[in-house]
C-alpha cells in the first residue's frame, strides 16, 4: 500500500502545475486503479420507480445485519415490487418508500423488531479517525469505505445525504426494512442510533430529489395519485451478470483517500480565497464511480 | 426578557405531561409572541420564478452590505425581471440563476468586485456561543437571529440549506450579486468566507429544490428550454402593504430558542432512544413562521 500510495502522490505532484493545488475532483480523477475497491454483487440493491428513475444501492450488513438480512427477504420474495411506492417527499430531510395501505402482511422470515441495527459493538476494523471535530459529540472518520462515527465503546453509520434507512414507529419498534427513506438534505445525525441504517446510494438520488415535496403533515404525498410504484426490486446477486451495475467505492486506508480528504478540508485550488482547515463528516464520504469496463 | 422567558419555560414544563418532553416543534408551537421578531420589509426579497415558484428571501445587508446594495440595485432596475433565470440545478448542492447569457451590462450604481461581503470584522452584536464543536474549526452560535460563524476576529454567515449566495468566476472576483444561488443540499460550509451570502430563504425553497437537475457539468441545464424564467422581483419596501409577504424569526436571545436550541441537541421526545448531545450550526437555524394576521 505504502508503495503505490507514494507514487501516486508523486505522480500527482508532478502532474499539477507547482502553482495550482489539485482540487478534490482531481485527486478522485487521478487515483490509480488500486486506490478503489469493487462493491460486492451481494451488497447491490438495484430498485426501478415508475418514470424510469432506478436507485441502486449499496447495502451494509456490516453495520445492519439483521435489516439487511431482512430486506433480501424482502427483495427475494417479491413482496417490495408488489407493494411498495414512494409516499412522502420531506424536503431537506427523506424520499420514503413502502406499503402505502401499512397493512400488507410482511413474509415469513423477516424479523421483528430486530435490535442490532442501531449500532454495532467496538471499532470497526480499520477505522481510521478524522482530526475534525464533530458537533454531535462523536468521533468520526472511516472505515473499509465508509464513513462511521464512533464514541469508543460502539460505532454506527452517520445520517448524511445519500444513505437509506429503515422508517419505523415508536419505540421499541426498529423497523423491519419494510418502509425505507433516503436522506436529501442536511444530514439529519440527531437519527445515529435512533434508526438503522441498511445502504447508501451509489447512483439515483437525484432523480427521488427531484420528485415534488408531500403537501401533508412531515411530507406524506395527501393523495394516492402522487404516490411513485416501486416497479422492481433486485438484488445484484440475483441479475444475470450482464445486467448488474457495477460501481467502486474509493478505498479509506489509501493515499488517494487521505489526499482527497486533506484537500476536500483545506481548499488549496484557485477558487478558493480561504481554505477551512476542516470538514464534517457528511462532506467526507467516500467518492463513488462506475466501475471501468475492461 | 428574563421574566417572560422563565414564565414561558414553567407553562411549557405544566404543558407538557410530566413524563414527556416537548420536541422541538413543539416548543416552537407553544412559544410566546414575545419570542419571534418581524423581519423587516426592508430586507424583504420576492422572488417569483415561472410555474408559480415563489421564493421569499430575507436579505443580509449587516453581513454583506455591498452586495446586499447591489442587489437592491438590479432589483430596482428591473435587471433581474428581464434577464435572469434559473440556469443550473446541482443535485445536493445549489440552484442557480442569472443571465444566461452572461453578456448583459449590469446597471449604474452596481459596485464592482465589493470586498466586504465575505466576512466582517469582530464579533456580532449578541453573538452567543453553542457549546457544540464545529467541524469546520470555527466557533458557531446565534446573533441578531441569524445563525453566525467566527474565528474571534470576524464572523460571518454559515453556508447551510436554505442560505442564498452570489455566484462569482475566480479570485479576486467576489461576483456583484446578478447571479444568485440558493443552498439545497448538506451545507457546503467549505464555501464560508470564500462566497458572499446576502441573506436566506423564509419561504419557498422547496419548489426550487424539487427542479429536474440539469445534466450539464456542475448540473448546468444544457437546453435553453429547460431554463427557469426568473418572472419578478421585488423588494418588499417598493410592495403595496397588502402584498407584502410577513414572516417572523424566533429571537436568538430568548428562552423559546434555548429551549429549542436544547432540545434539538438533546432528543428527549418519545421517538428517540438516544440524544446526540450536540448538533451542527445548520441544523440549527432559527425557526422561521409567517407571521399571525391580526
Amino acid at each position: 500500500m505504502a508503495g503505490w500510495g507514494m507514487a501516486f502522490l508523486a505522480a500527482l505532484l508532478l502532474a499539477a502545475a507547482p502553482a495550482v493545488a489539485p482540487s478534490p475532483a482531481e485527486i478522485v480523477a487521478a487515483a490509480p486503479a488500486e486506490a478503489w475497491q469493487a462493491v460486492p454483487a451481494e451488497e447491490l440493491l438495484v430498485l426501478d420507480f415508475a418514470g424510469a428513475r432506478r436507485l441502486v444501492v449499496q447495502l451494509a450488513p456490516a453495520f445492519a445485519p439483521t435489516h439487511v438480512a431482512n430486506v433480501r427477504t424482502l427483495v427475494r420474495d417479491g413482496w417490495y415490487a408488489r407493494h411498495a411506492a414512494i409516499v412522502r417527499v420531506q424536503d431537506n430531510y427523506v424520499v420514503q418508500w413502502g406499503d402505502p395501505t401499512g397493512k400488507v402482511p410482511l413474509p415469513q422470515g423477516v424479523a421483528h423488531r430486530p435490535n442490532d441495527g442501531y449500532e454495532r459493538p467496538g471499532l470497526p476494523p480499520g477505522f481510521r479517525a478524522l482530526p475534525f471535530a464533530d458537533s454531535y459529540g462523536a468521533r468520526v472518520g472511516h472505515a473499509g469505505g465508509w464513513a462511521v462515527a464512533t464514541d469508543g465503546t460502539a460505532h454506527w453509520l452517520p445520517h448524511c445525504p445519500g444513505m437509506v434507512g429503515v422508517g419505523r414507529e415508536m419505540p421499541p419498534d426498529t423497523g423491519s426494512g419494510a418502509e425505507l427513506y433516503l436522506v436529501i438534505g442536511h444530514g439529519p445525525r440527531q437519527l445515529d442510533r435512533n434508526i438503522a441504517l441498511v445502504g447508501r446510494v451509489l447512483e439515483g438520488a437525484e432523480a427521488l430529489a427531484a420528485l415534488p415535496r408531500g403537501t401533508g403533515a412531515l411530507g406524506f404525498y395527501e393523495s394516492a395519485d402522487q404516490h411513485v410504484k416501486l416497479v422492481s426490486a433486485r438484488l445484484g446477486a440475483d441479475m444475470p451478470q450482464a445486467e448488474r451495475p457495477r460501481f467502486e467505492v474509493m478505498r479509506t486506508d489509501g493515499a488517494a483517500f487521505a489526499a482527497w480528504v486533506d484537500a476536500r478540508a483545506n481548499r488549496r485550488d484557485p477558487f478558493f480565497v480561504r481554505p477551512a482547515g476542516g470538514a464534517d463528516i457528511c462532506n467526507l464520504l467516500p467518492p463513488i464511480r462506475p466501475a471501468l469496463s475492461r
